[in-house]
């Protein structure tokens, strides 16, 4: 059905736009007598707005509807799950962190409103997330709801992208860093999450405990092949291409894998763990045709 | 049954205290192949157990005990709340905040850990906050612990702290800020949370809607006041006895109620604030004896 790619793409974004852009909205019409609270909507707005490729809330919309669930039951969740990443990009770009002035193409949130406001509206994205799931899925049983709940927290937290943003951090510089390290650093502070949308995606769908165990896995590869090819990207295209700064990781002598296993190797080991993750969603037949795609997405991109 | 405060802290503090602990055990027991993730954790506990009054879980649980509710249905909620305000603490304490040493007596957490580390153990509290409800919340319909975790979303976020936080900042050093605003900002970051206390353990403990405004009405009233006399604490009180830096709002010229209305005024607020609140109990008798003396402890206390 979406074996295409690019229309698979061009059917499910404006949806998910659309959406993201809904969920500012209701933020403000809601409780319409707090216009005090603007700059903060207006900080939170311009780092979820500012575009991006929404691999995300695709992958978690795309696994409700492998399992048979509709785009209404996951669209909360989907949506969640792109606040939280772009948490964790406001909160990363920080100058007490990664210090990005740079990010898609546009001056990172704490250069336009401050380090102050950007910590903040990265707490405003975070504490919205699990809001909106809890207060806007509809369709699903709430027992599943509050699984997806806990799931998300986790994700994020000590066990999750937090967690591999810190041993990231501690990592820096350092030159005994690990294979085994790098790909901890890597599975939680970005696996993680991707793993999140495509379980909760799934869950939210109905899924059983034997396919979320094949989702688990799917999601776990394609997310450590996503960051692979993310240091690939760092080394082998342009600030313009990649919409912030390359290079990046060699300037601060990052352990990344192109470092550690050479650039080929990487490729390849990309390539396989795409092949371990598709493997996983055979039982599915035809329609894992996007979630397939998706994968497939993830290694040819350029930025 | 508890009408002496002194009695029910007694009886209360030490089981949330241990309760606390145990839910920083929980993340390292459960997946205790995740050592990496040691400085992280050691963070989060670092601020979450460096004391304080748990003025939050005590409330939580004491309205859900009015309610009829037990102490397990409400003690993941309580203790989220603590991690909510213990997240909030750190990031306000970071330099490109309010740029606090000293809390509690002890070492900010980023003066121990690093901004970086403040940053992302106060997104590791806030994301599990969240988990916690979700994932440990027993005997309460899932219908009732979904509502519970919306209203935490909102309490935390942009019409909630994190709204009243960045009002708050922007008010700082201005000379026309007003009573309302300044009452927004008192209601917005700090009534918010301690209003969610108490719903949210009324709403576990099975409250209805009117059940519902009644507690509003009463934890609104109270976090308000409790601001007032954080205030008044500010300017009377020495850093020994407050455990944090005093006389800081003046240092940075902030809009306060004793600088607004005069110190005499400011107290009376604070005390027709408690007296309405505890109006709105009258319906629970002797039931609401805890509410009322945590009423009472709020308006009495020095730190």
């Amino acid at each position: 059905m979406f074996a295409d790619i690019k229309q698979y793409f061009e059917s499910q974004l404006p949806k998910v736009e659309a959406a993201l852009d809904e969920s500012m909205n209701v933020l403000k019409r809601d409780w319409p007598y707090d216009s005090k609270a603007e700059t903060v909507h207006e900080s939170m707005r311009y780092s979820l707005m500012a575009g991006g490729k929404r691999i995300r809330p695709i992958l978690t919309l795309a696994a409700c509807e492998m399992m048979g669930g509709t785009e209404e039951m996951a669209m909360p969740t989907a949506l969640a799950a792109e606040m939280i990443h772009t948490m964790s990009l406001i909160h990363d770009d920080l100058p007490c962190m990664d210090n990005d002035d740079l990010r898609r193409g546009k001056p990172t949130n704490h250069k336009v409103f401050g380090d102050d406001i950007a910590v903040l509206a990265g707490d405003g994205l975070l504490s919205y997330s699990f809001e909106y799931i809890a207060r806007y899925t509809k369709g699903v049983a709430p027992e599943r709801v509050l699984d997806v709940i806990a799931r998300c927290g986790k994700c994020v937290g000590a066990l999750g992208l937090v967690g591999g943003q810190v041993v990231d951090i501690q990592s820096e510089g350092k030159k005994d860093v690990t294979i085994e390290t790098l790909q901890w650093i890597h599975e939680h502070k970005t696996a993680a999450l991707l793993e999140f949308c495509v379980v909760g995606g799934g869950i939210l769908g109905g899924a059983n405990e034997e396919q979320i165990q094949r989702l688990s896995k799917f999601a776990m590869n394609i997310g450590l092949s996503f960051q692979i090819i993310d240091d690939i990207l760092d080394v082998t295209q342009d600030s313009a291409t990649l919409g912030k700064t390359a290079g990046k990781d060699l300037l601060v002598d990052k352990a990344t894998y192109p470092k550690l296993m050479g650039l080929e190797k990487s490729k390849e080991r990309a390539e396989a763990l795409i092949a371990e993750a598709k493997d996983q969603l055979k039982p599915w037949g035809d329609k894992a045709a996007p979630l397939m795609a998706l994968a497939d997405f993830i290694t040819a991109r350029k930025n």
